[in-house]
């Protein structure tokens, strides 16, 4: 009887699990699993690789100012190879445009694209360009190196170890509300929709937490109650986490208190902050200079804990 | 004043044009306007990377069969590498599925897919799934690599050299034909068929080539009409072409004999054969162990004389 399970009941990493399944890789080569492909190659090179897909309507508004979807487009790509510890080389933007959209658009969205590019000396290299009937496409492939077997992977969280993001979370989710639900912009909002239209992935800083050793790591892209369970899944333990650690910005808290919303929800399941998370022995917390919040430990259990948020549950954005 | 031109009238190289203005490239890394970009390694290798977008409605017809949409998603990619003589190391499949697809679906499409990669040793090695509220698109990112400095670019074409291909053209879109006008398969017929949906990469015939030594090389996929102008402009020469002398297929005499077609259309503007176009000096193409056919010579001239289809005018596929 042929199967013909729901992807929805499956889900994107059921199905990237069936995909998956069955390839036989050369040695060396780490292929779905991570934020990236990696490659080693015979200079004691690895190569990254990462591609994402970009679709009008679910991944973002139809009207979205094309500068800010060309950033972003680039930007949340340039973010997988941060999740690594890479140094990114170059990117490849193919895109399926609708009737309707003009040189203008295109320019636009170009510009939006190269100008975070720019930002950290990444060539655009190639691409391919169509027309769709009517619903715009995006996909950006990225390519990045990092020095042979020193990438940061998803399955190296030992328990005892530290958990800690970068920056503040739920500035983005904050901030796609505020477009959605079209409040009047104060400073503090014009703030936090910034953060959610032109992300900053954090090229140095993932290059700096591969240097100092962090065990651990990927972006926040789903949300940080979603995507912690990939590092715990990847590397087999559970993790404590305190939410009052958690780290939100000032502009969070202000519009959150004038609209009546929960900074801690917006912070654990709002995905989009671009931020990383990371494991890191304590030892080696200690000497970290990029800056960074401890929020919790690893455990040798099962699950997250949700210190102070006894009673609730989160998860992230889900594909399917 | 706000420049407002048409994607139509600008069409998909001058778009190609204004996203590449500009970009400055790292010194040997060359980007947009060949098959693959050319990303040269310290270790004496050249990493290529083509990506490409496949839009339902556009590229395929809704209700296409899975599987040979899959084998088709991978093959054309495989193609690019191909067409600069490399050798695939991996590819990474990004998709956006609408409502409906399940996952017996999903299955038959990566096999199509695993096949055609496994025919050649390539593994999947990354990807992206997401939903999509309609419409099936799909994002192949294929690697590849060969010795730094020997790929063979579109731009290398001389005056005097031949114009050679490998194959027979014109199977794939009387294949199409076929398929859209839903005209009753015959042993012919299921040929071209197949051709369309399920074309073979050149893999092994664009290494040999390479390696022998051809001056400008390219993979037919809008039309040998279309795709010659290409390695024209590229390289600053004009062509002469026999038209008597372009292989076809004897499914392709018999189908258009009983339909009526005109073979010599189809073999020059339609597209998707996904056989290698290549120039080559002629004490080099009288060594060539490679299959092929020699349909014309390079002029120092512009544009195209088409022997024996005086007076006609030949165009390919326009993505806009």
């Amino acid at each position: 009887m042929a199967e013909t399970m729901n992807l929805k009941r499956l889900g994107e990493f059921g199905l990237v699990r069936r995909i998956s399944d069955g390839i036989e890789l050369p040695g060396g080569v780490a292929g779905i699993g991570d934020d990236c492909a990696v490659l080693p190659q015979k200079d004691g090179l690895s190569t990254l690789v990462s591609t994402d897909m970009l679709i009008e309507g679910v991944h973002f508004l139809t009207g979205a100012a094309p500068y800010d979807l060309g950033w972003k487009s680039a930007a949340v790509n340039l973010s997988d190879i941060a999740a690594m510890g890479g140094t990114p080389t170059g990117t490849f933007l193919a895109f399926a445009l609708p009737p309707g959209v003009d040189t203008e658009w295109t320019d636009m969205f170009i510009n939006g694209y190269k100008d975070v590019s720019r930002q950290f000396g990444v060539p655009l290299l190639g691409g391919d360009t169509c027309s769709s009937p009517d619903r715009l496409s995006i996909c950006v492939t990225v390519t990045g190196e990092c020095p042979s077997g020193t990438e940061v992977r998803r399955s190296g969280a030992g328990a005892g170890e530290l958990v800690c993001v970068t920056g503040t979370l739920g500035d983005s989710a904050a901030g796609l509300r505020l477009l959605m639900e079209e409040k009047r912009p104060d400073a503090a909002a014009s703030t936090l929709v910034r953060k959610h239209s032109r992300p900053q992935p954090r090229i140095p800083e993932g290059i700096g937490l591969r240097q100092a050793g962090v065990s651990a790591m990927m972006d926040i892209s789903d949300g940080l109650a979603s995507d912690l369970r990939h590092i715990l899944e990847a590397s087999g333990v559970g993790a404590r986490i305190r939410v009052a650690d958690i780290p939100v910005s000032e502009e969070l808290r202000k519009v959150c208190g004038k609209y009546g919303w929960d900074p801690v929800r917006l912070a654990l399941e709002g995905g989009e902050d671009y931020e990383l998370l990371f494991t890191v022995k304590a030892e080696v917390e200690a000497e970290l200079t990029i800056p960074h919040r401890v929020i919790g430990e690893i455990t040798a259990g099962y699950g997250i804990v949700w210190e102070g948020a006894e009673g609730r549950d989160f998860s992230g954005y889900t594909h399917f």
